[in-house]
């Protein structure tokens, strides 16, 4: 059986909690390994004051014994520091929906007379869990040496150009910038922008590419529509709170292009086979494809 | 039980085959509804050989009794007309892999030494199945009025602007053009362009949208990452042969605006919320969003 | 997406976690329901040591708000209060495997050295979080008149005979029964059972008897072999720690009869269809049938 | 992704189908293999007289290519041979529901007021399909050297004493009987009782053992309720139509056992774990523990 997780708790709840099942046995693991990736998530420039006002670190409560996985399915919890601010006062209830939001729709689908209910579970706080599940599986991913990094492309109107950086240097650069922009230039400018937008009491969209590398080639499947490795992952990203498209490689760009264009020629090169370009994004007919 | 399906079938062998699980009883449904979106799917300017040798038709082998769906699972079957062609044919194996199809990666999961398995399962044939499938849930959903209708919107290089068209219109004069098109200039442009890359003996990318009209509101969850509607349709949409990216309304665009400029207000009317725009796809917060 | 629950935590751990998805917003629900429950858990004539140690109260960390579910998944955990007696003292490896637990067999499986990992999770202590999560259920489930209860119907050689007495009468009998047997005759016996097998430091096996009241007609179906109500039932029966057999009805009893011993007549009676027996157990064809 | 499958076809319409989604490539396979089962599940002391009718053969329409499989969902079929008696002609309504059937619960579920729908699926009939793609599952099995066989254990009264007898030669001896018991003497008593039954106008229940022999350890786990090994198996064994009991090993007798008598104790001989006794089924703490 695969891996999966449930995610429960609310903005302001007691706390947020995960559930992650089908880790296998014998990964050294520790809160630490965990914290990092929170406190990765936290950072950001111009992220919102809750970021501030939680430092959220993580318990382990069930699945790691010794400092070691056991295979059992492995409990998370962050606690909201906040919540004992609000516990027990009375709060106005929420009317006005918010579009962009789920205020609407959740009170429509779940009969909601204060909306509260729904934007407190709708919340981007929600994707502390998911950080924290991933950053286990990130960790177990690594003892293979296989390494998932991300950065961000474009904020609003402001593009970036990688020209030939290597995406291990894009990942070094985006940790060490506040905007998660590899492109000294291009965060400078970001930075502007968000300025700009916050100063206008507004929000603002942006782009980010995520890739994995050293995947071994195989993962997922065309014999049947829910095995391509394509659908799973865009299911997963467009799991994301506020995120609405996805591509693989340049897709909506290879989308104007002729075939020759786009495929990633194969060579056989002395008994080996290689491919000198990556347009398809490292994935062929719904499998990973090693470049 | 949520509907399920499950596909079968090679290119190149006896015949394809679905079941489709989990569909209603007392369904009115006929092998001819099924046939037309069969045929649809045939057509279709510059479309390869093998959409003229085969002319397809379904048999409905399980699940209808007396016209009407039973709740039983649906067996559906086309035959391919040129599979007596093949049959016990000496057929020279394939060695050479192609980029941009399962052909590399299939031998690597699977083992094969003739490539021929890989192709045979990826080719775009297996869609076949999947339009039959899709043609019950399809006809299924128009009992209740929901529109389920597609257009293509760009092919290479030429874009199409619908300005104000209504979808139904944009649905109707897509039935009415072979590139599927609605703007007839538009369409004469994709065909010089579709011209000259077959000439060149190349491929052409392409865009298309998919649109369904008067959905409920609450389809989805932002409950769970897994119960999303943007998560699901994109999974469904990145399950189909050489779709690699997609949005959910104008969402790569959105992403380089400012939040007022994206989202859909709501406004207050005569006792009923309604939005003047849809910039959103139709969803918010993971749920089906009627505007 | 039908209701869905991971549990996590360890016999000796800090805490057990579980999360359940799916529950409909709107209700009711307080610790006190769930507690109730998990003190009857902890009830039992000759229950362990740990029964003892430990009084297990509910905290719910997610999806309950104002006293009402929300409709998102509900975080329930339930502190183990002797973890503090162990943490941080060495233990000793446990490397003897015991007969008829996980010992060896997960051992194997996960390649533990030190045996104890697999106690820890193969433990009944896990029960607690089924009963938890099965606390929310049943209070769901009583909202439209279901009952669900249980009783012991043997423990060793000592069979009960109920009679006629009805199902209510069971489950209240049971309630104030130590060793939850309906019969006061039958109970005795048992506990000189248990009396004479814990003296003799050994353990004991028996039966119960678990059954849903008011169900409606319709649970479960024959369309898919994994649809069936008696498929799932056995299934989430197996799933408990200890268990080894099922039957749906006199199921084995009904092995040795013929058809019209086994069937539940039905009579038309004033425009009902009734029926005076149940040897089937209230499922027919996979499906629950009121009786 | 684990193995699934999905059957369709009702009982007297055109065809039955399976699709058996997940088999791996490279496994030779015919339709002699999947025949021989076929023919297996057609015979059998006092089968109605459907069985004499159809002589069932497959046809494999997907998933094996050049007498391989190809990791391709494999689509089987058997034509019900008596289809064309049947088409077209009118049938008179079936509106009195047989107890111990699905007729009852079929129309209240699905709304039928012709019962047929309901018996044309629920029919026995469907097991072809199970036993079509179950002989592929087993055929792959084979090839590690397991071997999955069953045979009659009692019916009716009619109980048999194995004494030591080998599974192995259960087997044998339950592939030699026309009521697939291995005993002789208890077979003719069989006979007699199943003749006596026929007499009445009656039906007859039985019991009946399934042995995988040669499993690896470690299939199945305790880790989470919906991984353990006996869980899935009561699950499968009960979605069989008919079958309303499962126990894994003598679980009811040794219910009514102390633990010593029950477990298998672990003995440690040069070297090696060994158990001298098979009381619990070859399963402990939900994983397979081979003895």
């Amino acid at each position: 059986m695969p891996l999966r997780f449930l995610t429960a708790g609310e903005s302001h709840g007691p706390s947020l909690t995960a559930i992650l099942d089908g880790m296998p046995a014998g990964l050294s693991i520790t809160p630490e390994i965990i914290n990092k990736e929170l406190t990765r998530r936290q950072q950001g420039y111009g992220s919102g004051g809750r970021m501030k006002i939680e430092k959220d670190t993580v318990q382990i409560l069930g699945g790691v014994m010794g400092g070691e996985t056991t295979g059992a399915p492995i409990a998370l919890l962050v606690q909201n520091d906040d919540h004992v601010k609000w516990k027990g006062k009375a709060v106005e209830p929420m009317t006005a929906p918010r579009p962009g939001h789920a205020d609407l729709t959740g009170a429509v689908k779940y009969g909601y007379k204060d909306l509260r209910p729904a934007l407190e579970r709708a919340s981007a706080r929600e994707t502390t869990m998911r950080v924290a599940a991933g950053a286990v599986c990130k960790h177990f991913l690594a003892q293979f040496g296989i390494v998932v990094g991300g950065y961000v492309s474009s904020i609003g109107e402001i593009q970036t150009d990688f020209g030939d950086m290597l995406y291990e240097e894009r990942f070094t650069r985006a940790e060490e910038s506040d905007v998660r922009c590899p492109i000294d230039s291009s965060a400078q400018k970001m930075r502007d922008e968000i300025e700009k937008t916050i100063h206008g009491k507004n929000t603002l969209g942006g782009e980010l590419e995520i890739v994995a590398l050293n995947l071994p080639v195989g993962l997922g499947s065309f014999m049947q529509w829910d095995k391509r490795l394509e659908a799973k992952l865009a299911m997963a990203v467009m799991s994301v709170q506020a995120i609405k498209g996805v591509e693989v490689g340049d897709a909506f760009e290879n989308a104007k292009r002729i075939g020759t264009q786009v495929h990633d020629p194969i060579n056989l090169q002395h008994a080996n086979l290689q491919r000198a370009t990556n347009r398809a994004g490292g994935t062929e007919g719904g499998i990973s494809a090693r470049l």
